[in-house]
């Protein structure tokens, strides 16, 4: 029996808002250690992962390891039901081909009980190693997610590039280029304003702006985001989830034209 | 001659928002009494009744009785085009084929005047008899609102069922089910916060949530909305308009195929 | 070279949300006055001119007369990526075929680079001599947006009639006629909400309601709006932009079918 209570439900349904645009149909893993997921998106390029630490949650029961496959819309329109304030459970029997979400009201008027079938998909757990990194920027997640909007109304491509004294990231496209700088900025009145770069070597690399823009969707869980960047190794979008876990999402950068030809 | 200024203009306006999705030609009818409406919508499933009783105008002068058949749908755009605090005043010549909606800014400022063509329509006007309930719940407008809101997400019907404790309803669809309980709960610090529930017997009636959505439209008119079931009788759901009058829509319950198949 | 730097950059952003609907390519004419675009719509009925003064700008420095084509969509794309709290720095080399705009973050810790291609673009500077005009109405920019907005759910034309009591704004359409009249008003507490009429004698026009609405998405630029009217004239709809000079939208008269009949 499977049983997870969410007392901070809103953190669940931000979850799944930033992945559904990504993933359509996936599977949730709960064992002792979490609630997680790992999932590439449709088109096979990127990758999610996110872990929910089992500490998080005020009850979190599960008798053995379980995989729940969801279609995510679906479950994204049931979590669409829950307040900003509600309690979430998860619970899913032995056995059952159900999970049940449950919503309580802060006050404890009103209470919804929300099953969904569930699906059998085929997946394939990537170990994922830890890697070193070349380059590691946080900034805030406001920021990054404006700046790759911005950059969309101008090309497809973002090139990020980071010094020491700050990432620059750019685009061209018809009407012209686009290039934008942050500098590194750690004085700041509020810890999440800050914009940090921790850097071995320069890097410069090439990334879809689709990827990205799907990728900022997890804004919302986070203030700050953090990017880690090697040539050799797709990069890391990562938003941590306070006290509980993260959501991480990986794409690999696009081997640039000009370099082929070079080559 | 008729003419009927409205102090709080934005009343109006929120009346024909709330009936505007649901009919699209309506008789408005003066008397001494009151300026009200009763109409079914254009499927002929539902009912919509509107009473505005005279002492809530500042002014009220109807000489005789005046059946004025309008567009809703104009005469919305033409409501819409009123400030908030606007005075509406509605003004008809005695045999013209017109109306004169005239609203005037706060300060005097601007003063507007929209004509609008009357037109003929047939109808005839339903005798609504005083019924007792098996049960009548009140609880917040927002909060029912959201409820049928929330379930269309799922499913296509509502059963809304009533026991001491607390009125819940249900839905199923394709991608599962969902129940909304909610407890009786007298014990508020806002009066319109109530959920109170006065039962003869326990009730269980089946509506299409098409319909019961429509009629939240009126939510911005009143705190509360009142829902009288029996099994016999079409659903009421009434919002009161303060000091003036309600808005009543009448939606017979589905027969469940279940029970047709019992029969 | 060009380089004109522009601390308030918020107001480029908004001068281009009030031309880009009307005009698709126009060029901006640099010299020592200033910053200044005069440009037909694309059905050359409506004409606009801006002007932003040489002082308005914290650094102004242009070498020569400059003419740059550009397409307003594409600049407005850009231009949408600057914050509203930016400084916008406009820069070009002599003879060079491209625009920089410049956007810095007040704190210094973001800088954006934008560069746009510059288009060809034929265009004849028309000389709008000063005339007198019989009626001149100044009013709240918002309310006349408002007044415009609300005709055109009811008609397609608008007859603007001044006496000294006030302005009339009116249309007729399918469903009827629309009239709204604003009073003079000086005695207002804030000078931005009076209604001021200078009137040398009677004046009613008709214009079309699809260009008065494409002229009052300039009215975030300014919080009142002035309307100057004579018979022989096109209408002159003007914005003031803060201690930097003004947008202008002229548009002819239409000739109504009526008084065609007549003559």
């Amino acid at each position: 029996m499977l049983e997870l209570r969410l007392v901070q439900g809103s953190l669940l349904k931000k979850v799944l808002e930033a992945i559904r645009e990504l993933v359509t149909d996936a599977n949730f893993d709960c064992s002792g250690t979490g609630f997680s997921l790992q999932a590439m998106d449709s088109s096979h390029v990127a990758l999610v992962a996110l872990l929910l630490r089992s500490e998080g949650f005020e009850h979190y029961r599960c008798d053995r390891n379980l995989s729940m496959g969801m279609n995510l819309n679906n479950m994204a329109k049931m979590l669409r039901c829950a307040g900003n304030d509600d309690i979430i459970t998860i619970k899913a029997d032995d056995g059952s081909d159900t999970v049940t979400f449950m919503f309580e009201s802060p006050n404890q008027d009103k209470i919804a009980d929300f099953e969904m079938k569930l699906m059998d998909i085929d997946s394939e757990h990537l170990g994922i190693p830890d890697s070193e990194y070349q380059a590691i920027v946080r900034m805030p997640s406001s920021e990054f997610s404006r700046i790759c909007k911005d950059l969309s109304s101008i090309g497809d491509t973002v090139i990020i590039s980071v010094t020491k004294e700050g990432v620059k990231f750019s685009t061209a496209g018809d009407i012209g280029t686009a290039n934008i700088v942050c500098r590194q900025n750690k004085t700041v009145d509020k810890p999440e304003d800050a914009t940090i770069i921790e850097m071995q070597e320069p890097v410069s690399l090439t990334f879809a702006l689709r990827y990205m823009n799907s990728f900022t969707k997890a804004s919302p869980l986070s203030e700050q985001v953090t990017i880690s960047l090697s040539s050799e190794l797709p990069v890391v979008v990562e938003y941590k989830i306070a006290e509980m876990g993260y959501i991480r999402f990986y794409l690999a950068p696009k081997i640039e034209e000009d370099e082929e030809m070079k080559s």
